[in-house]
């Protein structure tokens, strides 16, 4: 089944004290959109401007992402300039230019409304209840979120969490959210939000599941080398929601197994700047590395 | 089989804004010698002064913990006083007493140095070592440590990691060992000074295990709330070894269940002060965490 995905599309430059890395392709959606496609067909919900590299709409191509839905409009595309320290522990924002992405209204074409997996990946939650209000019966929505929208649409990110399946937030967002340090305290609390299944991201440590079949302690891959972060959580969801569409079975019985793929699938994320090793990868490559983790954490 | 510990043997006074908790049992090798009790026989080697209440000797009984070992010296027992934070992240030690510490050499009775597992507990390394010294032959040793030693007595603790066929210590040690940031790298590292399993703690995140069949991503028990993480390391290495030392067949065979009988262990040291929780604790309490982890992790 198809998985749409809404998002903000960007180009990011990415500094380190070696390279620049400038204007690579970024942005929530086109993380989550490349991860999910590996294992199902992806329509993308974005906007770009005049100045988007035609290879990067080519990149897209390749992964066969539906870019129906993406807007192409005069003016600039959102575009973010990041600098890592030398031990690529700290990233500091230093350029935030909005461009097209300012007034942007996602609107579904009519192929996109019967998606049965909507993924509202990290954009302002006031869009993400939009697409949300376009859509017919999905069978399964999730939503992820930044800490920008904690601090500046907390009241609107509360409308939307009612909304959905599953929200996914990283571990100093949920404490942020719940005033709670201990995640397991966290998650019972955003339960009370309202999702049915919840999920904190933890970056190097691994993510949890909190849903009706209790908790799942998912781990993250051994990486021996980390390049760039950047996207990796989007391309968490994105590869778990990409594996959930296409698995037979219930929500319930494939949802550990589809965070396994997504967390597999990040690890690749986080090998390269941007999407520059993600978009090298075969589904061969991510299936070896799930056998791997299965058996790194049998006992 | 039996397990022999050595490490320290103290009064903890741990305070917090609510509670004063004054001199309860303490020290690396009562929280490593009541969790492997579980599982095992267990040798005490250490020493307390004249002051040691006997409430506590009648603990350490209550256990079968063969004290043979355990020396009682004129002079004050060994005493640390620490302070929580209010939301109980942040330890500071407020006081360090050595009292008869500061001269303590172990010296292990006739009947222990047969013993086939040694757990060298958090200690000084030239006690450490000196324990060795005294072994006849020993099937597997394993070494835990803390960062002051790796501070004051690198040099010691250097020349014991060669001689242990485990070495055992948390994430950020492991950086200060190593200068690696990734645990994965650090363990690599590790690996070079000798020992031929590798584990980093990484308290509520787990652990992880490096040996001959890869790694092993250990899960902590899933825990809301957490009174006192005091000694939690030494319960799990404590109670990884108890489970080792009873178990059939090869280390290699058993080292990641028994890591899981270590963290579950744990996570009862971590629900009271001092060992008030651990000391509660039945076998079938463990059994039933034991199930309920392992339920959490499979996919």
């Amino acid at each position: 089944m198809s998985v749409l995905i809404v998002g903000s599309t960007a180009l990011d430059s990415i500094k380190t004290p070696a390279v620049e890395n400038p204007k690579l392709l970024g942005g929530s959606a086109s993380h989550a959109a490349v991860a999910a496609s590996f294992f199902s067909p992806v329509k993308i919900v974005g906007v770009v401007g005049k100045d988007f590299p035609k290879k990067y709409v080519g990149l897209y191509r390749k992964h066969k992402i539906d870019l129906e839905g993406l807007q192409i409009l005069p003016g600039k595309t959102f575009h973010w300039v990041g600098e890592y320290e030398v031990n690529m522990n700290n990233r500091r924002t230093l350029l935030t230019e909005l461009g097209v992405f300012e007034t942007f209204t996602p609107t579904l074409p009519e192929s996109y409304r019967k998606s049965p997996f909507v993924l509202l990946a990290n954009i302002a939650p006031s869009l993400q209840s939009h697409v949300l209000d376009q859509m017919q019966r999905p069978k399964f929505i999730v939503a992820d979120t930044m800490d920008l929208w904690l601090n500046i649409a907390l009241a609107d990110l509360l409308k939307l969490i009612k909304r959905v399946d599953a929200f996914v937030l990283n571990d100093s967002e949920a404490h942020q959210l719940t005033q709670c340090d201990n995640v397991f305290a966290a998650l019972k609390k955003i339960h009370k939000l309202g999702p049915k299944y919840v999920i904190i991201k933890k970056g190097s440590h691994g993510s949890i599941l909190s849903g009706p079949r209790g908790y799942f302690i998912c781990p993250a891959y051994p990486l021996h080398n980390v390049c760039d972060p950047t996207g990796a959580g989007d391309t968490f969801v994105g590869g778990m929601m990409g594996y959930l569409a296409t698995a037979r079975g219930s929500i319930d019985a494939n949802i550990r197994r589809a965070m396994i793929y997504g967390s597999v699938t990040a690890s690749f994320c986080c090998e390269g700047f941007g999407l520059k090793k993600t978009t090298t990868v075969k589904r061969t490559d991510i299936e070896k590395r799930v056998k791997e983790l299965e058996k790194a954490t049998r006992f």
